[in-house]
């Protein structure tokens, strides 16, 4: 009934090869942001890294993708550091019960976002950054590259364009918030940082080691860097594990059991406290837009493993 | 930054003794239930048992009391158990993002209550016991006194009949989902079980010792009895984990960090999964519904023994 | 520009009889009261009464049909002599902006239904009249008898049983409105007084005659008998104009432009004032469950006549 | 029972007189416009005009006020007039039921607006005008001075540029509504058409007179000039009925009885069909956002010369 102490990690990615051709993938490309159609939707990837630096690798794994809404983790952590307990007068941890945009519950509750991983949210996450940073696009992508030592992390500036032509719901969602006084910055300036946020691009295992401080107390392992403390890791982890994947965290909670977050361009990054972070990378979406191989491939893993953390 | 392997118990709950007193409980008793008013709303008791067996006690931890929707979870363990996967044909397993006993989800959702746990949730799950039941009440009482070998365990039919001349919005949300479909029985006939289920009495350490297979991979450890397999213990808690309470199950999860249920009596239950169990009772409610001093002293604990599963 | 002083009715009603044929009628009878589906779909009945005692009929407007919540402003008449302003205490006179039995609206507004004439408000009405009438079903069909001089106006028990069997959807309405404190009465007292006056039975000449007195600011001009004061008659009137066509009562005053009332049964009531009442029968629905063909007619006539109020 | 064929208006006026002494006007102005708290709360002004040109007036009817959301009728009769029915597959004619710039409705109807006065409705007719007016600011204000042949009516571009700075909200709106398609052209634009568009100033008188045509068929009977059709004419005023007063829709309807417009400068028209127009400013709104004491008068007035039209 325990949990095995010992995974043989490398059978599980053997039999994750055979398993990944038996799913019939019934997942549509995210197409509201025309650049990210360009993307072959059959690509898979998967990458998997222990805290004592052990890494398993399949398929399209050393390929960059747009992380979309999984950046939004990062920027959170940042925030989070920046303004302490000061954060959540601004923004919530309660999940959304609803639609990923949605602005009713938004209005219902006088411009304060549910949570910092729907959109509304993470505009506020924004807007402190904009507010705290002195070179807020420069300074975060550093932030960032920081956390796992890696330079070659970057934005995708033909991604982040495309966004900012078709995201009229982002801008009626700040500035509904600006209208409540939840935003302190120009409307443009968050945007753009925003857009720019979201266009990062890793390969799973760049985001796999990028999010392995989330398994090992805030620090990362591979380089002693400490990211954030142990009590604000666990927060991070309990704030994805009910919100991070929109109106689908209890499906992903229920059949995965690891805190997680997905983002529209078909990755998702999991963590299993004190043992390791996988990320997966898959484009086609399911209807409530997360990566619909990816979820079941996670699932896959977490079964044989029974590596849940209930 | 790893939790401890050894924590002393027995330091925690001397420390938990003195830490009591300096809270300044803010909540008020539920009024909405009649009977429940006549509780003395400063009671006060916990209770810890481990899966080894080893309990810890403080205050009025032997004293009964109205466990309510706690035992919504056993409910749902008993009609998972018999329905298996179609038992989510029925109800969801989303948060419910809004207050616990709202129509206008279930309006929107066409009668598909999002989870287990709120009103809704938990009168499709008494609709379910009642058809797979012979005798609905004495099967359901016996289930729950067979999981901790405890022939103790009642009903209260004072409370049973309290909250059944108030439960109009109980009948409003039964009527509406029959209205879709999603009521197979008489409503009276369910109505009369559900409210009995929230009758349920327990001390703190029935409590406690009711839910320890939950930390135990579906087994009771005291008696070897197999209540739910594996599988589905991991499903319970995390269902626990993002609809447990309410509307503040973010902030349960953000500050606790472990699944657990709560109760309008002013229980609550929580479960670190292959650790223990912990039963708190404090009759005043916080604004969400929920035991304002419980919260506070599981926090407390689960900050001290840095035991969150996150 | 003015409406021409002189209405030549007759050459009018022969247009009717040619108009109805060519009218493809895309509508479909109501189904979820069983006993309405018992109706031949393609009857059509039409009667016109001017205050002068002129009538007009064509089709089927001798025959009795159900006529369902039109007689919901027959009640609201009653109910506003018996209780006078503090009427609206318990409900409003605004539009609904929603389907026609949405719980929303009644849970944000506490209880609180917009008008007298959705479901929720109509059955606050009931609650009232229950309260105020010594043997109510009894007292109110005498009340509609009187104002028409009409021993002949009944209920029908095969309708109200059928309605009851179903009533789910008014039961969570009920229900939700007495845990605000909005019901006095038993609920099933309520539901069955309210059942039965949906059941009420005219013909289109009957139903024009009883409406008559909102033409004639409040008397039977048939008989002299006061039904309610010219003011009232007045709001009735306005009522009906903003309320009496669930979401679509802004199409019909669009269209129509005259104060109105339909049924799910096919039946439309619309009032000129000074000038005549006007019954119109056809069992298809339109998607907003009004009568398909009998809005089109409506439509036909008040632009020929230009006897709009607008 | 029938309305007086004579009503002494100069009698009424001299009432009047006495009648706006007695109100405890317990409004306050409207202050998320800065602009329009420099108006001396205290102002009240009253115009009435009569189809064949009896003029009356009393107190600050010859003092300029901003007439806000009154000018959206024009604005609708000038996009009717270009668009003809096509104009209803861009906004609905349905009673709003909902605060008057709610997001929560235009989000559940993909972003078409119930009707063409609440904010979002106008924002649409707004952009409809940019689409088809070669200079829009200027050919706009000369439709609106050649219906009543006043060259001295004017945008106040200090109001506007008030409007502009705190328009949040209407910048969520429209920006909604581009994400659904319903905006056509650039977002700036359309929104400075519109806070000029708010920004109009008449006097009551003025006012009283520009609305005259929709008393008299949609033409002017000053001038004879023919605005809009007898049929759109009618169309114009069912709406205002239904939709002139935001959530107070009914309640005006209620006790006042005629088609009418308000706006949060404390400004109502109202109309007689085939008598009079009547323009009331009185600054301080009530709880709906509609001038206090000019619903009060007007009550007055129609409960005296028994005027509704029901």
């Amino acid at each position: 009934m325990k949990p095995d102490e010992f995974i043989d990690y490398q059978a599980l990615f053997s039999e994750i090869a055979i398993a990944v051709q038996t799913i019939d993938d019934i997942g549509a490309v995210a197409s509201y942001i025309p650049e990210l159609l360009e993307v072959d939707p059959n690509k898979f990837g998967i990458h998997l890294t222990t805290i004592d630096n052990q890494n398993y690798s399949f398929g399209d794994s050393n390929e960059k993708f747009s992380i979309q809404s999984i950046s939004k983790v990062l920027a959170l952590t940042l925030a989070f550091e920046l303004e302490d307990e000061n954060l959540w007068n601004r923004v919530g941890v309660e999940p959304s019960g609803t639609a990923f945009n949605s602005l009713v519950q938004l209005e219902y509750e006088k411009g304060i976002p549910r949570n910092p991983f729907i959109n509304a949210g993470a505009l506020v996450i924004c807007d402190i950054l904009v507010s705290r940073l002195k070179n807020p696009k420069h300074d975060f992508v550093e932030f960032v590259r920081m956390i796992s030592a890696n330079p070659n992390i970057n934005y995708c500036s033909r991604i982040a364009e495309s966004e900012k032509l078709t995201g009229f719901k982002n801008a009626a969602l700040i500035n509904l918030m600006k209208s409540y006084g939840n935003i302190e910055n120009d409307i443009e300036t968050v945007l753009d940082f925003y857009f720019n946020l979201c266009s990062l691009e890793m390969t799973c295992m760049e985001l796999a080691h990028e999010f392995l401080f989330l398994a090992y107390g805030g620090v990362n392992p591979a380089t002693d860097h400490k990211v954030v403390t142990a009590v604000r890791t666990k927060r991070i982890n309990a704030i994805m594990q009910l919100c991070g994947f929109y109106d689908e965290a209890g499906e992903f909670s229920f059949k995965v059991g690891l805190p997680g977050k997905s983002g529209v361009g078909g990755g998702i990054i999991a963590i299993h406290p004190e043992k390791f972070s996988i990320a997966v990378w898959s484009p086609r979406l399911n209807k409530k837009g997360n990566s619909y191989k990816g979820m079941k491939v996670l699932e896959f893993i977490t079964t044989r493993t029974k590596s849940s953390i209930f």
